[in-house]
């Protein structure tokens, strides 16, 4: 490379690290945000900053189960940890479990030099998860009771230039668009993996089907052309994703047992199946997803309590020839997909809505 | 499904549950051997096992790192430590990593049902992870230093029906080939992602080049027609590397700072890569490789060390289009494919014959 070229591809190199939050990061140094123990949250924003007044988190669901399950339910000390969590770290990342979750809010400010689409006034819901989103709380989270992971909040929260942010739609209520954004990417990697197959004949099951990634996972898959069972924990779970028509067949198994679930997805779909989707947000579901797929087959793993040498041991241990996907949060449109089979499918709308009211 | 076939489905079932073996499942019941606590390693063999005499444990580099780094580097500690695992989990299964490694043994008995193509006799490697393979060790470990994570040993060891084992090769020893089975996942995929692309113009980068599974994997890309760049982590790793001539730029980076490693691959391939190897065993690695792959590239992490909140998180808070591997040890074809690739060259042959010797 001669040295034209290289002064510029320095330059970009510098922009791309600005652009990422590194200065946001007060330590260990040099890591990126996600990976940071902490961050600094102060509200004056750098140049292709943005910075977002907080009206509302949503906790990832690992996240707030665990907080939950600690504290034996008890709200006071589910609200005192996560408000210990945030003035610890500077951002609401669970240190067990490793992820965050989503905010909405408005637009208070947008650095001159932000490539966001983004204007002052503006409700939106940020994209990226919580775990590298700089944030300060200012009101001891006063208006949330602990049990339930919408939590209202006010505070600051800072968008980097290399960032993902929605401006709300008009035609959906803030609640529903974050608990639709929060689980954006699953229905789209879905539909991406179930036409790159590009044949008649896929199938598809979704562990935990009748959760919010689930549900939409399924309708994206049914949407792809592919033929869907949704596998659910209990009779309650299996009646309301009947009674919702979202998958072709409903069966109910525990998703950590990988003899009881391989065998309820074989029986569901008449063999392993082409695409097993995991929306269970428990730890130990690797095996079972693994012995639930066709040779050949895919598994994509969007459950943050999913174990990296656990599945690539799993299959190995068990000479599966699958491809194993970590869900990426991200892809390009994401959002919009999201909101538009929500649009299009009243029974998923239904669906969360039922759960954004606590049924 | 009617009855006759729900029975035999049924019987399909509980032969699969019978040869993944269950049934040598301690703690926690119901678990597959790898997610399992305890095994139960006693040698007496069922119908669908075979019994192997162990001869040398390979172990799997992240958890001999962490073994060895916990104590320091001495010897006769790590040697307890791996005694004391072996015999607390009945497996050599690295409770901190969750990593294992392979063995070499002889076969010794072969149950009358068993799948297996191996006899009595028969000097072999396992080709599925110390973490499910219940082990008995005999021999105190006496002959091994705790230095290498090469361990002669004594004892036995036992496969399951659903297993992949391999015959060695007559014409390599079988320490080489153990190294070379080791890591045979890692050439086997990245064969099949780079020519999943395509076209020409693919371009792969392999951080932790110099090593076993990175040499491998950079001898399998340029042979499927990439320009390969690999990413080491010192001058005397490059220097082995380069002159080694396994790959077309050998560069220097710590695979954990994520601006210095991305701007190294940019810099040596002209770009972003469109496919990253991720063969670097430390933890930490995931959002270097992320922002070292191109728009549509994908990334396979083959180190055990990696987390997967952080690479999922990382992927969505780069907004990166980017589909990453959990980097599944089983390939159809796996074995006789890497062995291949050391016939046919011999500098990888020289590379893994040095690491062998300790250079």
């Amino acid at each position: 490379m001669d040295t034209a070229g290289g002064l510029l591809l320095l330059r970009r190199m510098r922009l791309m690290a600005f652009s990422v939050g590194l200065d946001r990061v007060v330590e260990p140094a040099g890591v990126l945000p996600q990976a940071a123990w902490r961050l600094d949250p102060r509200p004056p924003i750098a140049a292709d900053e943005v910075r977002i007044r907080a009206e509302r988190l949503n906790l990832d669901a690992a996240s707030f189960r665990q907080l939950s399950e600690k504290h034996g339910g008890d709200g006071a000390a589910v609200r005192s940890e996560v408000l210990e969590i945030v003035r610890t770290r500077g951002k609401m990342h669970n240190p067990v479990t490793g992820s965050g979750g989503m905010l909405i809010g408005v637009v208070e400010e947008v650095g001159a030099a932000s490539p966001l689409a983004v204007k002052p006034g503006d409700r939106v819901a940020t994209l990226v998860s919580l775990t590298l989103t700089p944030l300060e709380i200012t009101d001891d989270l006063q208006r949330w009771d602990g049990r339930s992971e919408q939590v209202p909040a006010e505070g600051a929260a800072i968008l980097f230039g290399r960032s993902v942010v929605g401006v709300l739609p008009a035609d959906l209520p803030p609640e529903l668009a974050l608990a639709v954004y929060d689980v954006c990417g699953a229905p789209a990697l879905t539909d991406r993996v179930v036409r790159q197959y590009g044949r008649t004949g896929v199938t598809v099951a979704v562990l935990g089907g009748a959760g919010k990634s689930g549900s939409l996972a399924l309708t994206a898959a049914r949407l792809a052309g592919a033929r869907t069972a949704g596998v659910v924990v209990n009779e309650s779970e299996r009646a309301t994703l009947s009674g919702a028509g979202l998958a072709d067949v409903v069966a109910v198994a525990d998703a950590r047992d990988p003899v009881e679930v391989s065998r309820t997805v074989t029986e569901a779909l008449g063999g392993p199946a082409t695409v097993t989707v995991v929306c269970v947000d428990v730890p130990g579901c690797e095996h079972g997803a693994i012995l639930s797929t066709a040779d050949g087959g895919t598994v994509i793993f969007f459950s943050m309590a999913t174990s990296f040498p656990a599945a690539a041991l799993g299959a190995e241990g068990l000479a599966a020839d699958v491809t194993m996907l970590i869900g990426n949060g991200y892809v390009p449109g994401h959002a919009a997909f999201a909101v538009d089979l929500v649009r299009r499918v009243p029974a998923v709308r239904a669906l969360f809505e039922a759960r954004l009211a606590g049924h």
